[in-house]
C-alpha cells in the first residue's frame, strides 16, 4: 500500500506509441506529467506529453537520466530489453514488474507460467532443433504452430505446420531463434479481458470484449461478447489469478479462446490492450487511466460497463474513410498522429455506442 | 467552405490553461498538435501539447513566429489583446473570428450586438461618469450592477448598487475604466448553452445546462437543466441566430436567465465554455473536439447527450478530496496539473453521470 504520487509527479514511458499517447492524456487527467522514451524522433505520444527522450534502448546514460526525472516508470510494449529495464530500475520503481515482463516476453515462460497456475492453455512444447520438433509433433498432432518464443507480436515470427513435411522449413524459417511448438485450438471465438490491480491489491476486471483478427491483427473488439454467464464469471476469475500470481500493478491484457470445453488462455500483454479501448466510450474511467491509477497509488476507478461498444481499428489507408466516420452518429474518433499509412500500420480506431449496455 | 486541415497540422492556442489543456487533447485525438502561447512558464496545456511558446502579448516577434508555425489559431480566453491579435493574424487564420471576439470584449457592444438581433437582455446603459450613472439608473432602475466594459470575469470588477448613494463609490472603484450599467434580472435559474458552427454553416448546440455559481465562480451544471420544451428550443435558437450573425467558426458558450418573460441572454463566450465541461461525460463528441472540428474543416460530431450529468468544479482546497471522488461510482476525474491551489482557482472538474439521458 502506497500513497499517491503528488500531483504533477513525472510518469515515465518506455514507447511512445498510441498506447503511450493514450497513457500520457489519462495520467494528464489525473494531474501527472507524462515523460516519453522512444528511439524514434517525434514518436505520436510526444505530441501529448511533458517531454520526450529519444535515445536508443542501449544507452544506459539517457535511460539512467530518464530514469532519475520519474516518479515511477511504465511501459506500453512488452519487449523492453532487459538490459533497459536494468538502467531504468535502479532509478525509479517499474510497474507492472520485472517479473511480469519477463514472463510474457517468452511464450514457453509464458505458457509454463499459465499451466502451473492450473489455467488451461493449448498444449505446448519448447522446440530447440529438428528432432525436439518431430518430438513436440508426435505429442501434439497436427496442424500446429510454431512460433518463435520472443519478440513477435501481429503475427509475425510465426508458421503454421498442416503437414510433417513442412516441419524443417517452418523450423528453418525462425533462423535458430528458439522456438515453441503449440496445438492448434478449435475455439469458437477469441475474446480478450482487460483488469487491473493497484497497489493495494485490490483487482477489477472490464468485460470481456469479443475479438475479430484479420492477418493477424485485431480489427474489431465488441463488448458485450456472447458468453455464458459461466464463461463471463471464469474469464473474470482467470485474470485475477493471474494478476493475484504476478503481485501485479497496473493493467493487464488476458487473451482467451472460447471452447465447447470451456476458455483457453491464449496470451497476456502486461499493459493496456487494443482490445481495451472500447472502454473510453463505454466506461466512466477507461482501460489508461485505470493503469495509471494503478501504478500511481490511486484506487481503482469505476470500469462498469455502461455502454455496449463496438471498436474498430483503422488500418493502414483505411484511415482515409475517417470524414466518413466523422459525421455517423455514436461515433467517437482517435487518431494516434502518425505520418504515413503504411499497410499494416495502426492509424487510429473508433468507438461506436450501439446502445446502453444490456446483459448478453 | 474548406477542406480539413491535413493529419499532423499544428494548431494554434492563445493561452494555456485548463481549456487550452484540454483543447489540446482534443485536436490531438483528431490528428492534430498544438502549440501553445502563454506569457507565463509550464502553461497547464503544455503538460499535453506538442510545443509551447512563453512570450508576453506585446512580444511581437514572438507572436509572428508562433503564427507562422501554425495553420489556424484559436484562443482559450476572450480578453486577448488586440495588438496580438493583429500580429497572429497578419500570419494565420484566426478562429472564431476577430469579430466574435470583439464583440464579447466589450459588454457594451456585446449587449448592443444582441439587441440588434432581437434577442433580450438585461436593461443596460454606458456609463461614463456620474453624471451619466444617475440617468441611467434612473432609467433602469434599483438595484443595478455597474460592471467595467472590458476584462471583467468570474465576477471581477463588479459593484452591486441597492441604493442610490451607493452609485458615486461604485463608480470610483472602477478607477475611470469605461462602465455600463446593468439592470438586475428576477430570474428563476442560470441556463447555458454550449453551440457550434462550422465553416460549412452548420450549427449544433448541446443540450442546455442549469448552473449554480457561488461567489460568482461556477460551482456546478446539471443536465438536463429543468426547462420548458419551448424554453429549450428558445435556448437552441439564441444559440444559432448568435452564431450565424457572427459568421462564426468554433464553439460559443451563451448564458441565458429564464425568467417568467423568457429567455434573456445575460453574456456570451467566444470559446469553449466550463459550464460545457458535462458533454465529456455525456456525449460522444465533447466541446473541446467539436470545437477543433468547427475550426479546422471538418464536419461537427454527434453532440447528442446520452447520458445525464452533474459537473462539478474542483476550487482552489477542495481538490484534496479528490481520493474520495476517485472512488465513487460514475464519476469521472478531470484535474488540471495546477501547482498550488490557491482560495478560487480552479484546480479541476468532476463529471458525474446520473443515468441515461432522459428527457425532462
Amino acid at each position: 500500500m502506497s500513497d499517491p504520487l503528488p500531483q504533477g509527479s513525472v510518469i515515465g514511458i518506455l514507447g511512445g506509441g498510441q498506447l503511450g499517447r493514450m497513457l500520457s492524456v489519462a495520467a494528464g487527467r489525473l494531474g501527472y506529467r507524462c515523460r516519453i522514451y522512444d528511439p524514434a524522433p517525434e514518436p505520436p505520444a510526444g505530441d501529448l506529453a511533458h517531454a520526450v527522450t529519444t535515445a536508443g534502448w542501449d544507452d544506459a546514460e539517457a535511460l539512467t537520466a530518464f530514469a532519475r526525472a520519474c516518479a515511477v516508470v511504465t511501459y506500453e510494449f512488452e519487449n523492453v530489453p532487459e538490459a533497459a529495464l536494468d538502467a531504468v530500475e535502479a532509478e525509479a520503481p517499474v510497474r507492472p514488474s520485472r517479473r511480469a515482463l519477463s514472463v510474457s516476453q517468452d511464450r514457453l515462460t509464458e505458457k509454463t507460467f499459465l499451466a502451473d497456475l492450473g489455467l488451461a492453455t493449448a498444449p505446448f512444447a519448447a522446440v530447440a532443433d529438428d528432432g525436439e520438433l518431430a518430438l513436440a509433433l508426435a505429442e501434439i498432432g497436427l496442424p500446429a504452430i510454431l512460433k518463435t518464443r520472443r519478440l513477435g507480436y501481429d503475427g509475425k515470427g510465426q508458421a503454421r505446420i498442416d503437414r510433417a513435411e513442412d516441419a524443417h522449413a517452418a523450423l528453418a524459417a525462425m533462423q535458430g531463434a528458439p522456438a515453441i511448438l503449440e496445438g492448434v485450438v478449435e475455439f469458437t471465438r477469441e475474446i480478450s479481458v482487460i483488469a487491473a490491480r493497484d497497489l493495494a491489491g485490490d483487482v477489477a476486471a472490464y468485460d470481456p470484449g469479443e475479438n475479430a483478427h484479420r492477418d493477424g491483427i485485431l480489427r474489431r473488439t465488441t463488448v458485450p461478447a456472447r458468453l455464458s454467464a459461466w464463461e463471463r464469471a471464469d474469464s473474470a476469475l482467470i485474470a485475477g489469478k493471474i494478476l493475484n500470481a504476478l503481485e501485479y500493478a497496473g493493467v493487464l491484457g488476458v487473451e482467451l479462446f472460447v471452447t465447447p470445453q470451456g476458455l483457453l488462455v491464449n496470451e497476456i500483454a502486461p499493459r493496456v490492450h487494443n482490445s481495451g479501448h472500447w472502454t473510453q466510450a463505454g466506461c466512466a474511467v477507461d482501460q489508461f487511466e485505470q493503469h495509471i491509477r494503478a501504478i500511481a497509488g490511486w484506487p481503482l476507478g469505476d470500469g462498469t460497463r455502461h455502454s455496449d461498444v463496438v471498436m474498430e481499428n483503422l488500418i493502414g489507408e483505411e484511415v482515409a474513410g475517417v470524414m466518413e466516420l466523422a459525421r455517423k452518429p455514436e461515433v467517437s474518433i482517435h487518431l494516434y498522429g502518425k505520418g504515413t499509412a503504411r499497410p499494416g500500420r495502426k492509424m487510429g480506431h473508433v468507438n461506436r455506442v450501439t446502445g446502453p449496455a444490456h446483459r448478453s
